[in-house]
């Protein structure tokens, strides 16, 4: 039998509870190329909230009634003349919220889960480290002596965006909410600066702290430091549009930068960005930031809570901020 | 004697009369290396709303006392020893709103007012002109067979961005205030799509105008217009910011883009652009432009006022609208 989560309802503001409702369904029969893959852990990530408005957007709504969509690592229990994947095989993918899936291998790929850890194949090592990879260096186009602002920056994605800035020869300052989030930037990740948004003003602090400016700033949450941001670009500044997880929830408009005058003023530019454009060289950035891990260049932290039934209250800490990394589900 | 313009009180919304005072003075004798020039034109620019704001910017505002700054054209009447300058030279250059310039001919070029009448060097010959090469090709970066949308189309800007891009083998959708203003689009300037904003609703227009989206979008007026724009962006869509005039005179908050977020899913981009940045490159580009205006492919209408005493009632028609082409002011 397999718990599954099914999406119910679309949720209005922040998803209550009624949002999903939690099933035990059966396991269908393997076809012919089909594997039965036993998820390990879940990985729960902002992006999941986009993905629940019936909005045109860079991927498909979840469908009303379906399994809520998550990406997945798991295991390989069964196999019916599957062409690459064999029982025991360690597989990323686009698994659901549910103990098991039954695919034929589209979009998942196999990884070895004896030289990392499972967990960090969801984070460093997966979705959340090749957005930093490629949106930092790709569309942010660092180059030594930067000043690059991040915020979210202890979270999955930014904490690697930091820290490969840094690995880059730039001057990194991070925005994180809460004291123990701070900490963590300056000790434990090499960053310069670091701002708590929920007990400094942004914009003053930004004034204060950035005195000299920024080049680049990475922006995973939009709203307020998104316009405090645009008030310190140097010329020619980047801004890389990661995401904006202070309005994801907003039940009204989204708030728009009433600051990005500031673009026109010193010529810079504000660009979005979607990971999956880069599936091809997914490997390559795993190789390189596999490399600055065993260097010691580069850290990360997983949070990891127990139980799909508690998939809606660990969900909420995505927005509330209250995890420290990469948030997880483990499910066996 | 000389009429001019002073600069006497930074305006809050529209500028009313009272910002500026006309004065009558005295000109000053030469120095050494130094002209006399007399202008025929003055550039009414809606860039001009900004320089008087007392905030950072790509320029320095304009000091009160000072003379109200503005490009013009005029000839030199009077000169001691200027190395290059010599008396009935046409010259183009920050003459301000005012008859006569005393200068040692920095940020001042000739042009020979024999290939092209004086005011098109205000024009399609200046900055405007300038501003919508650099801006279209540099920044939109625009190839054949894009769909490009302009705002302010019918402006002295605008009309230029236009014609380029479809030199340039682009669909052409452009945006103006009035039936005149898109009958101009069509007819003279052979834009494929026009939309009035004063008389259909932009959003629904523009959904049914550009069913297959927009590739780059050159936005002069920011505000509701480039709200709409940010819903019908193509994957990897560029939008130039040249200017925002819907936003100049707010006494309040300048309106942000809300649906920033198309730049995300879309993987779009949206950069600044100041002219000045080129001026190396001007020579270049009056020379290309004004082969394509020899070739009959591209037009240019000028709408001139007479009479510096005018100034102000003529500055308010860049807000209004009320003017085709670029507004200038005859003050000979």
């Amino acid at each position: 039998m397999n718990k599954q989560l099914i999406f119910k309802k679309r949720p209005v503001g922040l998803p209550d509870a009624d949002t999903w409702n939690l099933e035990t369904n059966e396991i269908p029969e393997l076809k012919d190329g089909e594997v039965l893959i036993q998820n390990h852990y879940i990985s729960l990530d902002p992006a999941m909230r986009g993905w629940m408005n019936d909005t045109k957007s860079y991927i498909e709504p979840v469908a009303i009634g379906d399994v809520m969509r998550a990406g997945s690592i798991g295991k390989v229990v069964k196999a019916n003349n599957h062409p690459k994947f064999n029982i025991g095989d360690c597989i990323v993918g686009w698994g659901g919220v549910q103990q098991y899936l039954v695919t034929n291998g589209d979009n998942c790929y196999k990884v070895n889960d004896s030289i990392a850890p499972m967990p960090k194949y969801l984070g460093v090592l997966g979705m959340p480290g090749m957005t930093a990879y490629f949106g930092i260096l790709e569309v942010g186009k660092i180059k030594e002596g930067d000043i690059v602002l991040v915020s979210g920056a202890a979270g999955a994605v930014g904490s690697v965006v930091g820290q490969i800035a840094k690995i880059k020869g730039c001057t990194v300052i991070g925005v994180a909410g809460g004291k123990q989030k701070c900490d963590y930037l300056l000790s434990d990740l090499g960053f310069d600066v670091a701002i708590d948004y929920k007990s400094e003003n942004i914009l003053t602090a930004l004034k204060e702290k950035c005195p000299k400016g920024i080049d680049v700033y990475f922006d995973n949450v939009g709203g307020d430091i998104l316009d405090a941001a645009l008030t310190i670009l140097r010329k020619r500044a980047r801004i890389v549009i990661c995401g904006a997880i202070s309005q994801y929830n907003n039940t009204g408009h989204v708030k728009g930068p009433g600051n990005y005058l500031s673009l026109l003023v010193n010529r810079a530019s504000m660009q979005g960005m979607v990971v999956f454009d880069y599936t091809d060289d997914y490997g390559e950035a795993a190789k390189e930031i596999g490399t600055w891990m065993m260097q010691g260049k580069l850290s990360s932290r997983e949070d990891i809570y127990d139980g799909i039934e508690n998939f809606h209250d660990v969900f909420q800490r995505l927005f509330s901020g209250d995890k420290m990394g990469k948030l997880l589900l483990k499910v066996i």
